[in-house]
This record gives C-alpha cells, sequence and structure tokens, in this order.
C-alpha cells in the first residue's frame, strides 16, 4: 500500500485530524453561558486562585497533554522546521486520544536553543497536565527535558528516548526468555547514541546490565576516544567503558545487537560473529538495519523492528498511552526510571507464552493501557 | 439563579468545558495508523517542508484559534494569575466552538512582561491559525497586541479591547437611530481608559466622531495634564484633548456616555447635565454605572449594559465568532480598522426595525457568525 498517498489524501480530506468539542452536550442556553463563562465562571477563577492544586479538578488540564516539538528531528527524515512537524504531532496527538482516550494539544516551537525551548514550554506549562517531548534533536534534547522535569511541576517526558528504550526493554525481557539466557549477564551493543540509543543504553544499565557496548559512526564509545562530546561522555557511566575498536569488535560475541542507526548496517557476516542464539532489534526506520528474512536466515533467533508489517514491532504507542494515563490519573508529577522499569515488566508479562514471533504485545492490545496506568503510580 | 453555585457544580461534574476527539470517526486500523502517523504522515511533512503555506491545508490549524493569556486581568477580578485564569479561557474556547464552530485551545501564560509575552506567543504561535488575546491587563496588552500583529504571520486580536469597541459602535448605530441623532455629530464622554475603553474612543474616532472626551479616574485625559502615562498621551489623537476639568464638565451636554469603569457612577444627577435623548452604555460587570430602571427613570432614551438579564447587551460573543470565522475562512492575515468597521455595521443591520429595547442583536441570532464572517476579507 502506498501509505504517503493515503495521507496526503486523508489529511487534506479531513483538513487534520483533531478537533475540539463541548464536554456537556447538553443546550448551550443563556444558563449554561452564565455558568461556563461570565458571570459565573469568575467562582470557579477564585476557587483556583485560592488553592492552585485544584486546576485539574475544574479544568480540562486533567486530562490534557501538550505534543510539543520544535521541528528539529522529524522521524527518520531530520530537521525540516517546526511547521513540517505538525502532521506528526497532531498524529501524536491522535494516538493519545486514539489509545488512551487522553486530550491532546500539538505545540510547534519556532525557537530552537536549548534555553529558548525551555523558556518557552516553562512559560506555557500551567496550560497543560503533561508534557510530551518529540522529535527534537540529540544532543540538545537531553538538556532540555532534564530542566523541564525540574523546572515544571507537571511530568514531562521525552518519548523517542523513553518509550523506544521502554518497549525495547520489555521486548528483551521476552526474548532471552526465549533463547534462555539470562538479561542482566548478556552482552549488549547498542549502535547510535541518540536520543533512542541512549535512552536503551541507561535503561538497560539500570536493570542490571553491565556488559553495553555503544558504537556511534566513529567506533565504540569508550574512555580512549577523545572527540566525544559532553552527552557522550556522561554514557560512559553507563556502558562497558574500557573496550575501544570497530562495530566488528563491539559485535564479536554480543548475546544482543540493538541498531538506532541505519538500514542494512547488520550484515550476515557482522551476525555471524555474534554468540549462539543472537537477538536483534534493528529500529532504524522504515528501514531496518536488517531485514527479519535475511537475519532469520543468517541464524538470528529473534527479530524486532520498528515496522507494523513484520512480528515483534517496537512501537512507543505500546507504552507511552499508558504511561501517561498513569501519570495523569494518579497524580504523578515526575515519571522516574523506577516508572520506566515497570511498565516495560507489565509490557512483558502481556505476553504470556513468548516465542520467537511474539516477544511485544500488540499495539492494539487493550490490556495495555490499564495495566501500564496501574504501575504509573506516585 | 446563584451562576456561581452552578458554575462550580458544572465544572467539577464535567471536569472542565472541552475535549478532543478525532476528524476521521471511522476504525483506526493498521492502515489508518500508517497513513496518519509514521510512515504516511511523513510525506505530509515534506509538503508541508516543500511549502509552508500549505500547513491549513493539512492540519488543524485551519479552523483553530489559541485563546491567550497571563491572567493579569480576569473578568473584572483582576490579577488571580495564570492559573486561575484558566476557566475563562477554557470557556472562551467553549463560545468559539459553541457559536462558530471554531476549535480553540487554551494557553496561559506563566511569564508577565511584554518581552517574555511577545516571545512565547510568537515561539507557540505556527501551531495555531490565528491567536485571540484575552484578560491581559493594560496598558501592556496594547504594545503586546502591536508587537504580535506586526511580527505573527497569523492573525492577532485581543477581543477585550476590540470585541467590545465592535459591538459598542454596532449598538450606538442603532442607539443614534433610535433617538433621531446623527452618531458623528454626538459628543461622546467615555469613563474608563482600560482596554476596552481605549479601544471604543479609537474606533469612534475612526468612525468619523470628533467630539469624544476620555475620562479617567483623575478626570479629563486632555493636553493640560502632566501625569499620563505614553498610552493616555496617545489617546490624545483620538480624543478632544483641548478640554479638561472632572466628568462633571466632560458629561456636560454629553449625547453619549460610555462606562467602563465601575457599578454605580453614573447618578441621575450626572443623567440630568447630558443632552437630550441621552444614550447610555453602562458596560461595567457585573453591575453596571447605572441600572437600567434608575436610567430609564432619570431620561436616559437607550440603555445597555454587559448584562443578559437586560436589553441590549453589550456581549463579545456578538462579534468575535463571525471575525475569527471570517478570518480563518478567507486568508485574512490581520485584522484592520476596516474589519472592526464592517462587522459593526454588519451587526448593526441585523436589527432591521431598532428600538430603545433592541439596538444589539442577540448573541443567539444565528445570522450573526456568517453575516460577520463574510465581511472579514483580505
Amino acid at each position: 500500500m502506498d501509505y504517503n498517498k493515503l495521507a496526503l489524501e486523508l489529511h487534506e480530506k479531513y483538513k487534520g485530524k483533531i478537533t475540539t468539542t463541548l464536554r456537556d452536550t447538553s443546550e448551550i442556553d443563556r444558563t449554561a453561558l452564565s455558568a461556563y463563562y461570565s458571570p459565573g465562571v469568575g467562582a470557579v477563577s477564585q476557587a483556583i486562585a485560592a488553592d492552585p492544586s485544584t486546576l485539574p479538578k475544574y479544568t480540562w488540564t486533567n486530562n490534557l497533554v501538550a505534543v510539543i516539538s520544535d521541528g528539529s528531528a522529524i522521524l527518520g527524515l531530520g530537521d525540516l522546521g517546526p511547521k513540517a512537524s505538525m502532521p506528526v504531532m497532531e498524529g501524536k496527538a491522535l494516538l493519545f486520544k486514539h489509545f488512551a482516550d487522553i486530550d491532546s494539544v500539538p505545540i510547534i516551537l519556532d525557537v530552537h536553543t536549548v534555553d529558548e525551548i525551555v523558556a518557552t514550554v516553562k512559560a506555557i506549562a500551567p496550560s497543560f497536565g503533561a508534557i510530551n517531548l518529540e522529535d527534537i534533536a540529540a544532543p540538545k534534547c537531553f538538556a532540555i527535558e532534564e530542566r523541564l522535569k525540574a523546572e515544571c511541576d507537571i511530568p514531562v517526558f521525552h518519548d523517542d528516548q523513553h518509550g523506544t528504550a521502554v518497549v525495547t526493554l520489555a521486548g528483551l525481557i521476552n526474548a532471552t526468555k526465549v533463547v534462555g539466557k539470562t538479561l542482566s549477564d548478556c552482552k549488549v551493543v547498542v549502535i547510535g547514541a541518540g536520543a533512542a540509543g541512549t535512552a536503551i543504553i541507561k535503561l538497560l544499565n539500570l536493570y542490571g546490565l553491565t556488559n553495553i557496548i555503544a558504537v556511534d559512526s566513529r567506533g565504540i564509545i569508550g574512555e580512549s576516544r577523545d572527540d566525544l562530546n559532553d552527552e557522550k561522555k556522561a554514557l560512559l557511566a553507563y556502558v562497558n567503558a574500557t573496550q575501544s575498536g570497530s562495530l566488528d569488535d563491539a559485535i564479536t560475541d554480543a548475546d544482543i545487537f540493538i541498531g538506532v542507526s541505519k538500514a542494512g548496517l547488520l550484515t550476515p557476516e557482522l551476525v555471524a560473529r555474534m554468540a549462539n542464539k543472537p537477538i536483534v532489534f534493528g529500529l532504524a526506520n522504515p528501514l531496518p538495519e536488517i531485514m527479519p528474512d535475511v537475519a532469520k536466515a543468517s541464524g538470528v533467533a529473534v527479530i524486532a523492528t520498528g515496522r507494523s508489517d513484520f512480528p515483534n514491532q517496537v512501537n512507543n504507542a505500546i507504552a507511552f498511552p499508558g504511561i501517561f494515563r498513569g501519570a495523569l490519573d494518579n497524580g504523578v508529577k515526575t515519571i522516574t526510571n523506577q516508572h520506566k522499569i515497570a511498565a516495560a515488566e507489565v509490557i512483558a508479562s502481556l505476553v504470556e507464552n513468548p516465542t520467537e514471533d511474539e516477544v511485544i504485545p500488540s499495539v492494539f492490545d487493550e490490556r495495555l493501557v490499564p495495566s501500564i496506568a496501574q504501575v504509573i503510580k506516585p
């Protein structure tokens, strides 16, 4: 199917994807207007002024997530600018509504430095119940999320980092069961140290993995490198930093390959260097680091990709709707590492009998949102 | 009726007033997800990157107004802060939807200087099709609107100024017909030189009135005053600036009194000083400058107020839904003075036979939005 053509047609036909409606569907007469607007609404304003914590009790912020981007890393397309990011952010708002019944508003930013983005998002933060950062380029995305988490009184979550990391961890919990290995003992190679790769490395380390090798376009990220930026230097604390060399060196005897890099990077020759029963998560989009049929023919035991047309899709929409549902409903102010691990474990548990073709539940599994929401607690 | 009690009950019952829904109400299956989100949505992003003017063709911005406030002048309640302004802004979003089927999102700002507000609104402006500024205190509201109009490529409209001015002008066009006077020849006294008063003065002057006397808490605003701030100095160009003295002096022989000041300010004794068949617009809320029964007993020929429980309600919701409907539908980038006058004339024309009890159409008149929208053209 030509999804591009269909996308252009549907977007033009419906003139976008979301719309607003009124919660109270009874007639809006003079009485209703006087209660929902002047003069009655003044009493609600005064109640909130007296106790600002009642904001979610009286306004739609209790169910509202802002999807915020500056358009600097749109899907796999790169920096196309803020306006070009709008259909993706509106699409994310559609996912929030469809999967978790969360109201969501796309906010695209025409500012691009860390300071400007932080200042703008902080300035509008009282408008929302939570903030989903999206498609903001690495490395600035790290500082932006960190500062906003510290400075806002609502949850801030960069889904490109943590959503991918949570679903990846969930998939690895089940994939190691399938191949009969202990995840914390596995040697993992992560190729690509952008937003997703960095978050995956940190979450796996937190989950107890110590033999993680990070690789970027210049080779293994280790202590001997003298070309690392601050973000990659910070990554050394989470990986096996004594290593150096190329991808060839890194992948030797690896149990798990995680690619957030580029199409076709993982050749059968490289797979042959891995340990027995290798697990491969090839998450490059739309074309993975290795196609599933090639992977299987090369001896890969479990292959996951970002695509919906193969088994084991690592799709952020498996995680973020339930995470935000829980944060909003349970009054969570900060989404923590413990929340991410709990979410990954819940997601993994929904696959009762993991097999090579099912280590990750379907994004359409209706148990996902309520099950995940339940573990996102203060 | 106790609107305060009802307002608190309804807001708590419905947990706010607006919600988002999906435009395409058919099933969201894998195919729809692939078109509305990755990978198909990438084609829409690329189309917008290639030609940013297609943003409204493919996204909900074509029908989207941001209602933006910093909470510094909430209704008649003053500066209660951003969070307390949310129910009012969400109420405005409800009015946009109800009256004009316009999607609207409340954005409350936790910044308060002109520079900060301008920077924040500019940064998020690409997210919307138009901007409605609301409940921002005078005098900073003037500079904020002026700068945003100049620096944004979408319409920016401070409704507290211009909505009130448009409906007031519409009412005066009909009221002068009722009393058999020529509006441009009338002596007008405007009490209160805040957002609404200033805009009313400027619009009336633009409509040809020259004998306008502006009065603030210290008396007539004229050239002889040495205590005027920059905004009030700028107002001298629109009024009969040679005058000086008190409200008593100003009101002598006035044909029209417009109050955007405080309850009870217009006494029967002051009415007695006015010209014959005086017209009074007492717009203070919730209690007007003079109650309609007192006004009538004092010889006022036509009395208008801000209240829905008396005839002749000056309600911004008569004007702004149609103005924004027209701006969005007709691709208007700037709402001009000519648009405001055209809107006022259309509103006035909807009252076929003006009488003392009907110089302004009802806010529920369904002809309003389409009629006004038609005259908001590039």
